[in-house]
């Protein structure tokens, strides 16, 4: 008898498919397609020559420690590092602060055991982060969409649904946010509206996880304190990732947290995966102690100037002018809003297939039904000459295979 | 306000509590102390020039690949070469049937995720690895502890209790075992048993988790096939890790099963933790290549014999007629049942502070209270001479403070 495997599954297992887009994103990894799908740093935004340095010296001085475990909540120097560099950041931290993550999205996924039951409602701006989408998701919680603007969240509309939540006894546990160089939008989260959210998250108490990936890339503009740096309860975790200014292959993150938080995270953790990888954590702290991350921050955010003033040109002289997107004084993301009668999924295949452009429909980026006349452009990746030649190619296949 | 934690943390996070013997492991790491606790390879079984020039490779030619993010299932390469690995082991995989994990813990946690539901019904053995309990506990199951003896886990208990369970039409979901050169005891599952389990899963349709982290690790007597290369109908899930034989500091594991089974696991994962760090792939992949997995494996095995044959001799000279263990043929462990008036949790403290000697006490073994007068000694880490120092300390500390 062969096994049923239907039969077998769990109930999340069950409702967790396979996304309609997974097929066509097979073919954005063709050599010959020129990508603004995935949100990676380019090849040469790594500083490969002192990687390999670095590399050298921790192999040949550690390599026991790189071989063996290490502890749950990371490496103790790495936590001492990654507090000491919060704290110059204006995050104060102390290493029972931190927890080390393998990558940020677990980091989620924790926080997720953390704070979520079954039903519990959950507060993300809309669009968001595809993969805290699917992470949040897997809690069978009810996820709130709160629209965004210019300015980031709508704390106004946020206020008005907690007053109503609060009536029905169904407020919030956590509320996930990217403040600073959103994904996909690439907007930041005016500084107004960074104190008011944190009243309300005071006021209705609940938990706000704010993700930094992008927030150190600034290319343009005055930097805007973290939720964190302003946050006066300890309600704020702060989450940091070493994926777009070291490598995303060290699979690294952390949390910063109160210690009731970090504890619970590591007892949590010790039923997940136990600990990070030992090779990741010795090479980003030699590399961080060499000041590199500083080198690879400054590197990759001119980098990504160029990038995105090329995209930027590029969109102004080739895209409809009924056509909007958002103008990123950093990160790698730009977010455009393209006629309504544009279909972004479906034109997503012509033109990947007829015009050999790539990109992240909109509706990714929601949990329900939304964003389908828009789509996430990546600048990171291409070559400013790859970025010239795209947005032209794009411009014109979605013009013929947008039609909805 | 400050935040009261207490009120905000889920059921799951409610109920995950620190292990009273968590600081009495603090102790165990202190230099002075003779460690049989922890299962970790001993920093002399690593092969660490042929790893510095395996490293020296991998950084000067795959620079950017070991930065850059991996596929979700683990780099191609190293599917193919796990899954040949497992052909030559007598268990016919091609790379569909091949998800590498951060560690094999984190397979268990995503085979969980994929077949339970909270108040399913799961199967162990008793005594079991620790970590198991821990991951299978988060998925709030019905855990039902299955007893051994010399020839591993008592199948005919099973049989009657799935007769039971089947009346109650509550029949398993899975059952977790390690059949070879268990986590504790060190026992092997009988050949006619690993037989009789695998019929009782295809008339009981329930999944069978095979964890065979030691099972290469033979140092005496006769190889007995895994459950996997008995198995015919897919119902075997084997967990595979490098932790034993090349690096627990890697984070590398892999799940051989159905293709339906990773395909679902690889959904699941990219709400967990996307991928495994690629440095660790690419190193693990060329030391494979090289052949020094099956180098290392056998320079641990003969130093493995070295250690249980000085532990076995030792026990025999310093331990009271009363007591009893077991004589492993492979791995890493010995299980010892003492007389039953002494209680091993009790006297941890005493071991630990007065004698210097390290275990891990009976209990943590056991879903619910069993095995107070049992203990597991690792007697992979400490050297010969440690070994031959600390069992004779051992014996006196638990006659002077191990009475209950």
């Amino acid at each position: 008898m062969t096994v049923n495997w239907a039969e077998h599954f769990s109930s999340l297992a069950s409702r967790t498919e396979d996304s309609a887009l997974a097929d066509i994103f097979k073919l954005t990894e063709r050599p010959d397609v020129i990508s603004f799908a995935g949100g990676f740093p380019a090849p040469d935004m790594y500083l490969i020559p002192e990687v390999q340095d670095v590399a050298k010296e921790v192999f040949s001085r550690h390599a026991t420690k790189v071989l063996g475990y290490g502890p749950t909540p990371g490496f103790s120097e790495f936590r001492d590092f990654i507090a000491a560099r919060q704290t110059r950041l204006g995050m104060p931290a102390v290493p029972q602060n931190i927890l080390i993550t393998s990558g940020s999205l677990q980091a989620l996924d924790l926080l997720g055991r953390m704070f979520l039951d079954k039903g519990d409602r959950v507060v993300v701006e809309g669009p968001t982060y595809l993969g805290a989408i699917t992470t949040l998701s897997t809690f069978d919680v009810q996820i709130e969409t709160v629209p965004t603007d210019e300015k980031g969240l709508q704390v106004e509309w946020l206020e008005e649904h907690l007053r109503a939540w609060s009536r029905q006894d169904r407020l919030p546990r956590i509320l996930y946010t990217i403040p600073t160089f959103q994904n996909p939008s690439g907007r930041v989260l005016d500084l107004d509206r960074r104190y008011y959210l944190l009243e309300l998250a005071c006021h209705y108490d609940f938990m706000i996880i704010e993700d930094n990936a992008y927030g150190e890339l600034r290319f343009r503009g005055e930097p805007v304190p973290t939720l964190k740096s302003l946050d006066e309860e300890g309600r704020v975790i702060y989450l940091g990732t070493l994926s777009k200014v070291f490598s995303p292959g060290v699979r690294l993150g952390w949390l910063h947290a109160e210690p009731e938080v970090v504890r619970k995270g590591i007892l949590l953790r010790q039923g997940v995966d136990q600990c990070s990888n030992s090779i990741g954590q010795l090479l980003a702290l030699e590399f961080g102690k060499r000041g590199l991350l500083e080198k690879q921050i400054q590197h990759t955010s001119q980098m990504l100037k160029q990038k995105a003033e090329m995209t930027l040109s590029q969109l102004e002289k080739e895209f409809p002018p009924d056509s909007q997107w958002t103008r990123p004084e950093g990160g790698f993301y730009t977010w455009v809003t393209l006629p309504e009668h544009i279909d972004t999924q479906k034109a997503l295949l012509h033109c990947v297939e007829k015009a050999r452009v790539a990109y992240v429909p909109g509706p990714a980026f929601y949990c329900r039904n939304q964003g389908q006349n828009q789509l996430r452009l990546c600048y990171s990746e291409p070559s400013l000459d790859k970025i010239k030649e795209g947005i032209p190619r794009l411009a014109q296949a979605l013009a013929e295979g947008g039609r909805g």
